[in-house]
């Protein structure tokens, strides 16, 4: 599949030389990028390969005016469910992605109220849903169900915490594996704690 | 649950009398709103009785200008996905929803190329996609299953058809019932034909 700019041309990558000094010698292939970016570029690896077909949720926008077909007045929704959402072998998975500068925690201000009551209602449904987290300064993707999300976020509620502990990523959850065809591997995660 | 403007005023249906009057006699309860209005309302009914999670994916927008949080330059892009996915009794499911004018045919043109990947997509990886197209004039809405989309819309690539008859809706299709509680009732549908 070719990717291209709205324009018609052909989409390629850039070198990312900034971030690479900032890196120092850490070989890390492509994974200068974003979380985000890696997980379209997985979810691109997967649909191409007919493993999978995930999507990424356009991020709502509320438009005000249009003028010859040119939005020129719109603002961003808060979100009301999670990132990426799709069908693996007939069932339904969704998660969202988050990135963090914290080395020790994940700080539940930056999930939504109604992004954990979708999760919930997603697993009353019977499907799946996950948290994608990287702690990015120390080069680690994590995998996280749900009910941990909904355990801490009902956590923080009672006053309790105000972030989900990297310790607990270790223990609940799945380190990511990076590969160069599918920058983060979800789906053997998928594979091994639901089917 | 309450709907609300984004200016926190909470939203209340006005009547709409214009398309009333044209309407004349028939007795359609709310039925004078859009199919999309329609199934949002019938998603928020399922959401709230605990019986399905569905959700509409946003239209996507390429955002080229942000000021003090506000776009001021935009532009719409072409869907790439279907309107409408979801989880119900653990399955993915998503659809395409879509009304026409015609009495007699659903014009292929009002689908992307794009859209009938993504059905075949989904059919790959045991998902099930499906059309929900009213004919406005004729006050029917069906729930024709995507391999059906794929027949015709191939069958346009070939020359041979421009439209989906009317007469497939009845034949392949189902006609979906309109309850006051859910306007487009197409969970029993789904239950009939796939679980």
């Amino acid at each position: 599949m070719t990717l291209r700019y709205p324009n018609g041309n052909v989409y390629k990558k850039k070198p990312d030389k900034k971030n690479e000094r900032k890196r120092g010698n850490i070989d890390r292939g492509n994974r200068g990028m974003s979380l985000e970016k890696d997980i379209e570029d997985t979810n691109t690896h997967y649909q191409i390969t007919g493993k999978a077909i995930f999507n990424k949720r356009p991020t709502p926008i509320q438009v005000l005016k249009v003028k010859d077909n040119q939005i020129c007045s719109a603002y961003f929704q808060e979100p009301s469910t999670v990132d990426f959402y799709g069908v693996y072998k007939g069932r339904y998975f969704d998660f969202e992605a988050k990135e963090t500068q914290s080395k020790t925690s994940f700080p539940l201000k930056n999930i939504h109220a109604h992004q954990v009551q979708h999760m919930k209602n997603i697993l009353a449904h019977k499907g799946e849903s996950f948290l994608i987290c990287r702690f990015v300064k120390l080069d680690k993707t994590y995998f996280l169900d749900a009910k941990y999300v909904i355990e801490y976020w009902n956590g923080m509620l009672s006053g309790e915490r105000k972030s989900i502990p990297l310790d607990s990523f270790k223990e609940n959850g799945i380190e990511i594996q990076f590969t160069y065809l599918a920058k983060v591997d979800y789906l053997p995660i998928i594979d091994r704690l639901y089917l």
